[in-house]
């Protein structure tokens, strides 16, 4: 144990390396209640279909099988969704996609569980399936869900100046179509929980989940479980990436446990059932035009985004808004119009994921900007330089900025590094049948929810008998490492050492509401609110402290680790002493917080829900050298680095960790992921055909702070960057193959078939 | 019930008005717990002897006698007193008073008890008693306290200046003698409570006290009873004024408790017991020298206060130490020598009382000033406003005054005052028979414990299930009605009606420490403390309010009486809707308060313990219209205005009520309240002896409050004025005296036969 305080702006250990190294950290997916049931869905085959009957008669004659249930069993709406509630928990009229579950079994064993879903008979009429944007937009197209015409989630628009009249003015003007690929979320630890109904008819559950609290508004709803009586643990996630906001088995696991006469009931996907079932990156579709003047000044962008979401909304809708809102990258274009159609399909659902649609635009935007540069004959850092956003310029989607804008910080730091500099040397030394090559890309992503959604926290703090300090987390810890920032804030300000600060996972009963954790706002929102809690907590034992120390007021009064001390007169109380003198209550802080909100909300945007626009945005500069293979199209990259502007790092290891990991996750999304489905069957149902990075396909990656401002509204002056560093490098590596061989890839992943057919072609 | 809600400046009634009046206030001495043993003291009939010995024999055998106590009987230190710990429980070897304490005794009834006292056989070897400053200073004086030489219980300096120097300088220097006499509190309620143990070995008492938090040390010290193992319920007092602030009853019953097998234990002393054994204010005796230049200018001060404490401490050192830094007035004096004694005698004890040292030394000064002023051939009001504190100037004690200091405006408006410009005409229109006299006083009084002393308090409040919010009070109200401006500041900051708004008097379980009910702190203190967890439960009201109406800020919304509002929507949700949502631990908010200090505390003073210097006064000035009966002496007051500087006034109503209380027991003071003891032996043991002012010896007294500056530290800009208006009467009706017939009268109180003496002299 480190016997010096935590302090903020220092690289600490993360407060849950040992347990991990160790394994011995407890994940929802460990949890065997002594005696539980096993629940299991069965999933439909097809992609698209009416129900004719489930007959379970076979199913629950077989041994150890407890009970079969179907949408019949569901007494309340049987519906679930985070905003729009259109996914049934057990289907009850239609399939949509090839895995919607029909019936759940409880078994005493694994086994029986297995047998059991075997037996269960499903009679479907096949229906004719939509799998691509084209058919399923086609005028004559059946309809997926019957209260959406045109199998449209959502329709939006955003238009900024005079739109497309924007053109009319541009001396160049270059267009492009990209598209990306559906990408999954490849947690290590798949979607699973345990749960059981309470004497009290309260229903308890201990899942993996990135949003404990809005859980129970799911469940409440589908199976009419009062939500005040749905109480939600939530340990740390063996990975998110937005694949667990939101329900997974929390709906089925909740229906079970109503079923299981107050036994626990266990219920964990397997990859292929987490592949099929599970969210996943939005595939989109995109059409860019981008014009300038002769310098260079942008002036007009159009760009047309299609989102497939598949058969359910789950954030579909939100996704498609906050891809729009990047869509035109981090830079001063005062004429845009961006369309953007979010779609269903029969595919398997989409729904959140790091970068939240934004990686996808962020592909095309900065291809169109290396397009441009080399159609106007300058440097494509030069171009991005000269149109960078600064504090008090408007985005691409008419927002004012009002808060720290460090992109122009970034790109300056990137060309002084060397990577940069020495560029052309560097491409100079290529190998034999190598071309090198180097690519650029801004990034920029939103942190917190945007307008219309109330992005707040309440964090809770106490002050236990044994004189330790316990952090009640609220918003979960995913892997991000925002337990760890939440131990360092805490120590830093109550000047304790890591041995004396410790951190409780949500727990609905113990924790308050305080939103999922997503949207690069975990550290920041639930951040600010622990600062005001520990300070309040502070000052009560800066005041107990006086008070038996006998002091007219609290000068000269420290904390310590493990105790207070008067410096003057180098007389202490414990912390032991001081927990012993305060009531239980007393011991307990909470600190709220509301994250800022754009009070004068630009009227650009048609046809949004919620969530735009926002206010705060982490920004960065990537750069990639790489190296294309002429013979066989494959792509080596030598070295990644990201700028980042995060505002003030609180923790200079995690800050770099955060970085890497997107960087890591994106060139995974760039080079090789590419979840196929085919017929609404997906082909890649695990990880010997849905192919991600190992640790030798990533590059070291250099994560370099930016030295601009801090986020004064933020935590210490931080702001979330968990997403932002994943947009980068699909767009980077693009821009690296053409500098390289001056072939523009315009359909991710760039995979050595791909880059080959481009190289020849 | 008030359907508006509670605001901040105007008049609302008093929260326990209906109760009070209705006769449905429970009191400490309304408790008679069913099956409760009668507790009641031996007291000793002599001033001062050796115990020789104390027979209970007889006394233990009556029918109805439970338990005879002596000191035998105490385990611990038998030694009680809230800063100097000499005086005992039970006596053990000596007694110092007549009344002191030598036996216990429990009975089952009052009748029993009664006959239990009469039985209990004393043997008491008599020794000389002390009965003035004169004999217990002698140098051959027997010592009371055998660790006190010289019968001093404290002596102190404040040196200001060049100190006597000053006197060089003056062209006109005025001498004076004065001394003021003993007073008792005379509240209605005497002093009583009931006690019992519990299972765990705590004690659980109800009592009338100033001091609930406080008194746990006192009993702790004397019966060995663990701090923390005391819990202490102080309902509503029937008056206090100092006289409850400390332990009376307390550590009686405690032992009493001790020795009852579990069952409750009843004390309540009667009214000859409280004068006798009660803690009284110090009669005093002054020498005063006062010197100014030819203009009137201030320049140098001697003053020299003798205080009688009595047999045993209390707080005589620190009402000793109060006098003096307020015995040069609220002037600009250069040069002050301030010289104090505190003498031990064999009187009855003396300690706490409202105006604490300050009413004595405010007649001597204020008397010196208008001395002064004839000398001067000046009017004086002139020389009071000439000299009169600014903010920035040093006071007497060489303190720089940093807070509001209105002395000045409350003269100025005085002096605007009708009675005071029209002065003459009214003095010419005397009846036969009377002279007319117009008297001014000029006041002040330290609000707070003075340096060395945590001025401190912790709030909390509670919004209830029923949606009604909880004040717990930790200071307790002895009538002042800081209940009722709790009550006012939680309603305001909540926007609620006073049915809305509810208060529990203090529970040493339930509320947190927030020091004695004294010092003109409560209000100031205990309010500050309260604003900041009213605040933040406001907050979390708003938070809460923001989450079900699903409001992206808090932008809009308001509390209003039983709901919170949003007004752009105009939806709702309603306080006990919130209620249900919140955990109970959220339901409570805790708010702290550390009244400020001086952090640079002048050197003027020598010999003092804690207690200097003060950093925040109340103000005020003072006049009296009276009639002298050159027939009788009898004073007729025809008409009193108190001009009083409180900061900003919360409540005008019961502002005035604080000033008009002040300057009725002032009155009380001024003109027949004569506590007589002879050779220690009380002589006025009841309210047909000792005489205090009816409601027809009491004229109108019109309360004005200064039109100055808000005190910033202060709840909502206010300061406490408990005390200061207690100092005008005595020195004001002196100086009208002296107006209406030339004599000077420079002892208290100013009865008929002195005025008839005076006049006649």
């Amino acid at each position: 144990m480190n016997a010096s305080a935590l302090k903020i702006g220092t690289s600490h250990p993360r407060g849950d390396a040992v347990a991990k190294a160790a394994g011995t950290e407890r994940y929802a997916a460990d949890l065997y209640p002594q005696g539980c049931l096993w629940a299991g869905a069965v999933r439909s085959h097809q992609a698209c279909g009416r129900i004719i009957s489930i007959d379970t008669t076979a199913a629950a004659a077989l041994p150890g099988v407890v009970k079969v249930l179907t949408a019949a069993d569901v007494v309340a709406s049987n519906r679930q969704g985070i905003i729009h509630k259109d996914m049934p928990v057990l289907c009850d009229d239609l399939v949509r996609y090839c895995g919607d579950p029909l019936a759940l079994v409880l078994a005493e064993t694994k086994e029986a569980l297995q047998r059991g879903m075997s037996a269960v008979q499903l009679q479907l009429e096949p229906l004719p399936g939509l799998f691509d944007l084209d058919s399923a937009l086609a005028a004559d197209a059946p309809l997926i869900h019957e209260d959406k015409p045109g199998n449209l989630l959502a329709q939006a628009s955003i238009c900024k100046g005079t739109g497309l009249d924007g053109f009319d003015a541009c001396s160049v003007v270059v267009e492009g179509s990209f598209s990306t690929p559906v990408q999954a979320h490849a947690f290590l630890e798949t979607e699973s929980g345990v749960a059981r109904l309470e004497e009290d008819g309260g229903l308890l559950m201990e899942v993996s989940t990135q949003s404990p609290f809005r859980d129970r508004f799911e469940i409440s709803h589908a199976l009419g479980i009062p939500w005040g009586k749905i109480r939600i643990v939530a340990p740390s996630l063996g990975g998110g990436f937005g694949g667990k906001d939101g329900a997974t088995v929390q709906c089925l696991l909740g229906l079970a446990a109503q079923h299981a006469d107050g036994r626990w009931v266990r219920m964990q996907w397997d990859r292929e059932e987490s592949f099929k079932a599970g969210y996943k990156r939005h595939a989109c579709r995109m059409e860019y035009k981008l014009g300038a003047a002769a310098d260079g000044t942008l002036q007009a962008l159009h760009a047309k985004l299609w989102y497939d979401t598949g058969a359910y909304a789950h954030l579909g809708a939100e996704v498609m808004e906050l891809g729009m809102e990047h869509a035109g990258g981090p830079y001063r274009i005062p004429h845009t119009l961006i369309e953007g159609w979010c779609v269903y399909t029969n595919n398997p659902t989409a729904g959140a994921m790091r970068a939240f649609g934004v990686c996808q635009a962020t592909f095309g935007f900065e291809s169109m900007m290396d397009l441009l540069a080399a159609k106007l004959g300058m440097d494509p850092l030069e171009l991005r330089l000269k149109n960078a956003l600064v504090r008090g310029d408007e985005n691409c989607a008419g927002m004012r900025l009002t808060t720290s804008t460090g992109i122009k910080t970034c790109l300056e730091q990137l060309q002084q590094h060397p990577f940069w500099q020495d560029r052309e040397v560097w491409k100079a030394a290529s190998p034999a049948y190598k071309k090198r090559g180097i690519g650029l890309a801004s990034v920029f992503n939103a942190a917190g929810y945007g307008g219309g959604v109330r992005d707040a926290a309440t964090a809770k703090i106490e002050l236990t008998p044994e004189g330790t300090f316990l952090i009640h987390n609220a918003v979960t810890d995913m892997g991000q490492g925002n337990s760890s920032a939440f131990l360092q804030i805490a120590g830093h300000i109550l000047s304790q050492d890591a041995s004396r600060v410790l951190l409780k996972q949500p727990d609905t009963r113990t924790a308050y509401p305080s939103g999922s954790s997503s949207a690069g706002r975990t550290t920041y929102t639930f951040g600010k609110a622990l600062i005001t809690a520990t300070e309040e907590l502070k000052a009560r034992l800066l005041n107990w402290a006086g008070m038996i120390l006998f002091l007219q007021d609290n000068d000269g009064l420290e904390l310590q680790p493990g105790r207070v001390l008067h410096q003057p007169s180098q007389k202490e109380v414990s912390l032991v002493a001081l927990a012993g003198y305060m009531q239980p209550e007393e011991r307990v802080c909470l600190g709220q917080y509301v994250a800022p909100t754009c009070k004068e909300v630009p009227p650009t945007a048609k046809g949004f829900f919620i969530g735009f626009p926002h206010v705060i945005f982490g920004y960065g500069a990537h750069l990639v050298r790489l190296e294309v293979d002429s013979l066989t199209g494959q792509l080596t990259v030598c070295d990644y680095l990201a700028v980042t502007d995060g505002g003030r790092v609180l923790n200079p290891g995690m800050f770099d960790q955060q970085v890497q990991g997107g960087v890591a996750q994106g060139l995974g999304y760039a080079l090789m992921e590419d979840f196929t489905v085919r017929d609404g069957v997906v082909k890649t149902p695990d990880f010997a055909t849905y192919l991600i990075p190992g640790s030798l396909d990533i590059p070291e990656i250099i994560s370099i702070a930016a030295q601009g401002e801090p986020e004064e509204t933020g935590p210490f002056g931080m702001k979330g960057i968990g997403e932002v560093a994943m947009n980068g490098p699909l767009p980077a590596v693009a821009n690296a193959v053409a500098d390289a061989c001056g072939v523009r890839l315009c359909h991710g992943p760039l995979t050595p078939q791909r880059v080959l057919a481009g190289v020849k072609g």
